[in-house]
């Protein structure tokens, strides 16, 4: 972290306590912690683009906020406690008024979370935001995506596609919804199931955060599992704002394969059932099977076909 | 990690064998390590924008090589083992041709030092790449920056201010130089001075990797240390391109102020000057005193005035 990075990081970064597995945080060659015994390190790193991963004018508290949300959504995931996490930041100028409300939306969800920021850098360049966030897990009890089998119940938090429909707001490619404040909030500051992934070691069987859409991520589930799946859409847990806006007919499509909802999607064996029962806010979707695949049935009967699986930085941009 | 993204890492960066440390790498929501007892985790991360931390058109192999080097340094400056990292890459598009040379020159350096790619997240946008390195050191052992005394003597490795000439050349702002290969060399395959990092546990009172220009990286350690230092001139270690490039009247600005050295600098308590002088590759150029700031020593006598101190990329890019 040379000079000027260091500055600008020390200036906005740097007000959190740092955790207690913290040796050495901000303002040195490297960061140190140390990782209690019987714990594995949880790691994943996220980068969001100006112009790809969010529309151009987004508010700087809601890219901070959720910079560091969908790095959270993947240590819930995992089944992680969140501990530690790293910013780059680059930006076209130093912008105090920018960097102000940025780190207002990091450090309010970091405080929630108790998660503490232990370095990084500040480069000059596009407005991109790169975090890794670090979690701790008990030695193998971290939840995978690969131990999904036949007989599993699958299972969804939240009220997926709330997001992709704040997306549509948030573009103009639609212009009213039934309450858009609450679709728009949706999208722009998601809440990682971070409680909910810690309470499902020990009864999830496989699980993975819905950061491209029910239909895509499931897919990557079932894929690393070597089953499949049948979804019964009557049973997916649609918002009331979702349900209004479509009036009666809910876009499908939208539901299954609008991405950033940052829910977690998980398989219980039928042995854990009652401690699904248990948890808030969870829904049952449908079962794994040994075909492979993921089949998704009508609420009228037959087999929804969808048009696109899944969000591809590559070939889409909002 | 998405799919797209994570089927451009897979195909491009999974060709290491994992660290024994590593429990899951490449493939699921993150990557899970564990970390021996009795060893702190040291962590570093940069960002190197196309335009800002590289000239455009460098080869894709010296942008690999790089990007993984920096950090290595960092993990080389706190005496740390290079574990394992993560990348985040930001494409225009995907450009196979690319891809294959910046991995080559990443792996090529990854393989070297036998740190493992446990996975990171590939996206879209304007190039940049953010490397979040990182390594193992002995608890309470790491070499930080604070730890310089009056009275110390002040040691460097290698040939500052080569990688500075070698990027006057790479700018056209220097159409000629003595060897001007090894020059552009030093500046876009910088050797992490990985081995030597770990010899100084024990041994240097404070350390730091000369990323900004030994001035301003030894002012960083001065002020972390609260001491000042004496810095002669005429001991400082100029390669013979320098030397000869310069035809006996060295550009001492250049040497102190030209960042990308990616060597170390550091310091040693009197009582162990036995063993810095069995070190390889180092010269000691000056010693620790009471009084703050740092002060060059011209062959000559007097004092030189430095133009510019460091190197800020939010006021000047390559």
């Amino acid at each position: 972290m040379p000079s000027p990075e260091f500055e600008l990081i020390q200036r906005y970064f740097s007000r959190h306590d740092a955790a207690p597995e913290i040796v050495l945080g901000i303002g040195d060659d490297c960061a140190l912690a140390r990782v209690p015994a019987g714990m594995e390190l949880a790691m994943t790193v996220d980068t969001m683009v100006e112009g790809v991963h969010f529309p151009r004018h987004t508010a700087p508290f809601d890219i901070g906020y959720k910079a560091l949300a969908v790095n959270l959504s993947d240590l819930a995931s995992m089944g992680a406690r969140p501990a530690w996490f790293t910013l780059a930041l680059t930006l076209p100028r130093n912008d105090p008024d920018w960097l102000a409300g940025f780190s207002e939306g990091l450090h309010a969800l970091a405080g929630e979370h108790r998660i503490a920021l232990v370095g990084g850098d500040t480069t000059r360049g596009p407005l991109s935001i790169t975090i890794q966030a670090h979690g701790l897990v008990p030695a193998g009890e971290a939840l995978l995506r690969r131990g999904a089998r036949a007989g599993d119940l699958v299972a969804v938090s939240g009220t997926p596609g709330d997001a992709g429909l704040g997306l549509q707001l948030a573009l103009g490619q639609r212009t009213t919804a039934v309450n858009a404040d609450y679709l728009r909030a949706r999208l722009d500051r998601p809440s990682p199931r971070v409680a909910l992934g810690q309470r499902l070691r020990g009864i999830a069987s496989a699980c993975i955060d819905v950061s491209d859409g029910i239909a895509a991520d499931l897919g990557h589930l079932l894929e690393a599992s070597g089953v499949g799946a049948d979804i019964e859409l009557a049973r997916l847990p649609l918002s009331e704002a979702f349900r209004q806006t479509f009036a009666g007919s809910p876009d499908w499509n939208l539901a299954l394969t609008a991405g950033d909802d940052f829910e977690l999607l998980f398989t219980v064996p039928p042995a854990r059932e009652a401690d699904l029962a248990a948890l808030a806010d969870v829904t049952v979707i449908g079962r794994i099977g040994a075909d492979q695949g993921a089949r998704f049935h009508l609420p009228q009967g037959g087999l929804m076909q969808l048009e696109q699986a899944g969000y591809d930085h590559f070939r889409s941009a909002p």
